[in-house]
Parts: structure tokens; C-alpha cells; sequence
């Protein structure tokens, strides 16, 4: 806690009503962010940015916006928060435009599956104690685009925030606030342990299903069955979204893809000298482990 | 066709009614295959082999199975048709076992994932000639034992059929229908081109998958979501039979993981150095793809 502030006012303030928010991006994120605040958040101005006319119409089709920019400088000048919610490598951009006209409270959040070069750049443009909280929602779909947007995208997923040292504690309590509100449970964690854990849990995963789905023979996959459709769903990802995530988690993939390189030529060398009790050992920890953890969470 | 057979006679022979089975192994498959006969081949005895009394009771309880056997030789004499249903490792021994009771025109068939050392080892034993159709029915599930046993486990996939040049063409026909009763499409290729194109689509995958369950840290395992569930379910498959697949695939399996590690390595290279434009392109060829192909059948 800051010094001089007790927890009542801190709660207080965390409460204060959020009245106008810029979401820029309104695809498949950006459009259900829009759609649940409406629906979660009472009454609320939804700004939606974008570059095309035709997903922004589409937005507003549905209710997930109240009105359309193709110029985010028409929007954030009103604005109590503002969502990034592009793919990661247009933030920069984005951020350069929006600094100079935020109100004074307002606060900035993003929706990108990477952090720390994110929170880098904002602390850069909006200052290291600037009103930033990097966000990352554990929500998405492979679908793309606002006319597939749920408002019920966030509900029951957890939002993993990665405060610095210098983020005000009293933003950090509003966007905690705002996450729950939308029905998310939040997590706090550093920017790099976060990417590190993400490399390991999604983006390394996202690798292999895109690799998976390359390496057989076209007529090969006519013989595929439910396992390497299940296994290559992630492949049918947004390339532009995945290529920013892969560049700027560049570190932590190398380090993922390595640990993975490691462990693939330990299975080959099993299978080289056909050491079976080795192969069943390696086979059956992977099982334990699953069984132990995410398997609890199979339909 | 074979020289003196004329397609109808050889269309009357291949329908004579089965009326007594053996499947030896009453596990998932070994029970729902029990399970389909029983509902799809009218009246036919279905004798079950098994190494524990608990399965063989359980087998029989759901009505799998008339009759349970510790002892192949009990049933096997008896039997127009003899399904092998254990792990792939276990073949070769109760082949010999059974072998020398077949009755005249009694015909084996089996259900592993690989072929081409099966092929061999059925060919050593009964002839190069002798009764044996290799099946591979692409139906399965990471549930295991008769009690997850469904009778509509086989209908509407696909069974490979790898016959050989010595298969006699009438014993291949009888399989071929039989697996047709039981609602699947059959497709026939030879054994070594199975296995290279199953090592593709199907073993690599189930390598990647328990990998991927054994790289990230324990504590990462909560911040997973919905992707890594997908990626990872084949790694919950039994230890047992995927050690005997990767252990009699071995060459196809070599090879995939050098031109998975190919690729792997190729994206490595595209992040190191910060390819944007070359990232974006392998996503997308990724992506097209799969849309192109097995994304048809996602829900």
C-alpha cells in the first residue's frame, strides 16, 4: 500500500465509475470487451477504434460499440480507460497518438498475450509511473473478428496483470476491479515471469500446432483423426496476432524451444535404441502429470 | 482379382456369416469392438481373451463378450475370427499361441496403430500367405479399460487395411466387410506407407503432446487455458500401447522427429533474428492449410 493512503480511501477511489471507455481494436477481443462492459458494467460510453470501416460497422451492429473511429484521437480525450486491444506489435503506434490527449485519471490497459516489452514501451511513451497496468486476459477463440464476440468471452477465465515497482497501486486496484467486474479472476505477476510462463503453457504450444499441421503430406491428413485436430486448433490462430507474439517474446520462445528440442532428442534417442522401459517411463510421467493437473478440466 | 474367381462367387464367399469370434485383449477397444458385434452381426459368440479376471468381468458385465478366457487356446479353436486387441508388443506372443489351432478358414485381424513389423511378424508365424488381414481402425479415445467401452466406438471412421501381395484377396474381402458392418469405411494401402503417413499424423503428434505436458514448471500448469488442454490429451493415452507404437515404428518415427526438428528449428531461426515477414508467412501457410483440410470437421 501507499504510504498516506489507507484502505478504505484506496477502495473507494478503485470504485469510481468508469463512464467512457476506447477499446482500439475491435475484433474478436476488442468486440466482446465491448459487448460485456455493456452488459456488466452499467451505463457506459463504448468508443470502438479501428482501421477498417467494415469491422467497425460490424461493431456496431451488435452492440459491442456506441460509436466508431477510424481516428483514435476522436475518441480517448473523454475517455476514463483505454483498451489496446490490436495486435501487440500496433501498441507503439497507438500509444504515441493517445499520450498526449488522456484526462487526467484516465488509465491505459491492454489485452496482449505478451508483457514485458509492452510494459517497456508504455512505461517509454506514458512514463514508468505513468497510467499504465498491462493486462492479460487468458480469453480468446480462433475465430476472428467482432461478428464472432461473446460477452461472455471473460467469464469464469482469469486476467493475469503485470504491475512494476512503479505502477500506482491505485490504478492497479481499478483494473483489478474492472477485470472482476467483467466476471475474471486476477492474478499479479512481473512481466517477465509471465512471459516466461506464457512461452511455456501457449506460445510454445502454438508453435507445435503450427508445425504439426505443415509437416504431413496433404494427402496424409485425410487419414488424420480427432487427435491432430485437436492438436492443431491453435493453428487456425490469427498469423498477424501470433507474429507479434512470437517477436516480441523472443527470449523466452528461444529458451521454450530449446527446453523442447532437448526433451524431443531425449524421446528420439528412446526410440533409436528401442528402450522401451525408458519410453514407458517418460510416457507415464507425462500421464501422471496431466492427470494430476489440467486433465481435471476435460469435458 | 485372383485368376478362376469370378467377382460374384468371391462376393458370396466373403459374405458367410462369422459366428464365433476371439478378441484377445478386452480393454477399450478390445470391449467396444465386443460391444459392436454384438449389436451389428446378428447371432455370434464373442469369446474374450484377457491376462486379468478384473477386465474379463468387467467385459462381461456390459455384455462385451459370452464367454471369458485366461487361456487364448480355450477359445481360439472354436473361432472364425480372431482379433488381436492388446498392445502392439503383445502380438507376436499369443500368435504363437494361437497358431497352431486355428481351424481351416478362421482368418486373424488385429487393431494396433502400426503394421509394417506386425505384417512380419504375423507373416513368420502363419505364413506369408497365411490368414492374416492387418487392420488399423482409426478409432480410439485416452480413456482406458471395458467399462469406457462404447459400441459406437468404430462407426462412421475409417479402417486401414494393409494387405500384401500374398494376402489371399478372399480374406481380405471377408475383413473388409466385416469392419464395414461395424458402420466404418475401409481403406486399403500397404504397411509401410501406413506407417509413415500415421507417424505423421498421428505418433509425432503424441510424442509433441506428452512433451508438451512435460515442459512447463508445475505452478505454470494453473495460467494454462483451453489450448493447452487440447494440445496435451493425448499424452492422458495409455503408457503401455503408446510405448509398443513408438517402439515398432520406429523409422517412420525417426524421421518425423528429424523434420519436425527441422521446422521447429526454421521458426527458431525466424524469431532469433526478429523475421516478421517470415514468421507471418509459416503462420499463414499453417493456417491455410488446416482450413483447407481438417478444420472442415471442427465443432
Amino acid at each position: 500500500m501507499t504510504a498516506g493512503w489507507d484502505d478504505a480511501k484506496l477502495r473507494l477511489m478503485a470504485m469510481e465509475r468508469i463512464r467512457h471507455v476506447t477499446i482500439i481494436g475491435v475484433g474478436l477481443l476488442g468486440g466482446s470487451l465491448g459487448l460485456a462492459i455493456k452488459r456488466r458494467c452499467g451505463k457506459v460510453h463504448v468508443a470502438g477504434v479501428g482501421r477498417r470501416r467494415s469491422s467497425l460497422k460490424q461493431a456496431l451492429d451488435i452492440g459491442a460499440i456506441d460509436s466508431a473511429h477510424l481516428d483514435a484521437r476522436q475518441a480517448v480525450a473523454e475517455s476514463d480507460l483505454v483498451v489496446l486491444a490490436t495486435p501487440v506489435g500496433g501498441f507503439e503506434g497507438y500509444l504515441r497518438i493517445i499520450a498526449p490527449l488522456l484526462k487526467r485519471g484516465a488509465i491505459v490497459t491492454d489485452v496482449g498475450s505478451t508483457k514485458s516489452q509492452v510494459v517497456k514501451i508504455a512505461g517509454r511513451i506514458l512514463g514508468a509511473a505513468g497510467p499504465f497496468v498491462a493486462s492479460h486476459p487468458l480469453a480468446g477463440s480462433d475465430k476472428k473478428g467482432p461478428q464472432h464476440a461473446r460477452a461472455d468471452l471473460f467469464q469464469g477465465a482469469t486476467c493475469i496483470l503485470t504491475p512494476t515497482g512503479q505502477t500506482p497501486v491505485l490504478m492497479l486496484r481499478r483494473i483489478e476491479r474492472f477485470w472482476k467486474t467483467l466476471g475474471m479472476r486476477t492474478v499479479n505477476m512481473p512481466p517477465h515471469l509471465h512471459d516466461r510462463v506464457m512461452a511455456r503453457v501457449s506460445h510454445l504450444p502454438h508453435a507445435a500446432a503450427v508445425i504439426l499441421m505443415l509437416l504431413p503430406g496433404e494427402g496424409d491428413l485425410a487419414l488424420s483423426a480427432t487427435g491432430l485436430r485437436d492438436m492443431t486448433r491453435l493453428a487456425s490462430g490469427d498469423a498477424e496476432v501470433w507474429r507479434d507474439v512470437l517477436l516480441t517474446n523472443r527470449r523466452e520462445m528461444l529458451s521454450a524451444i530449446d527446453r523442447f528440442d532437448e526433451l524431443l532428442m531425449r524421446l528420439r534417442d528412446l526410440i533409436d535404441v528401442g528402450d522401451g522401459p525408458g519410453i514407458h517411463r517418460l510416457l507415464q510421467r507425462a500421464k501422471n502429470r496431466r492427470e494430476g493437473t489440467i486433465a481435471r478440466l476435460d469435458q
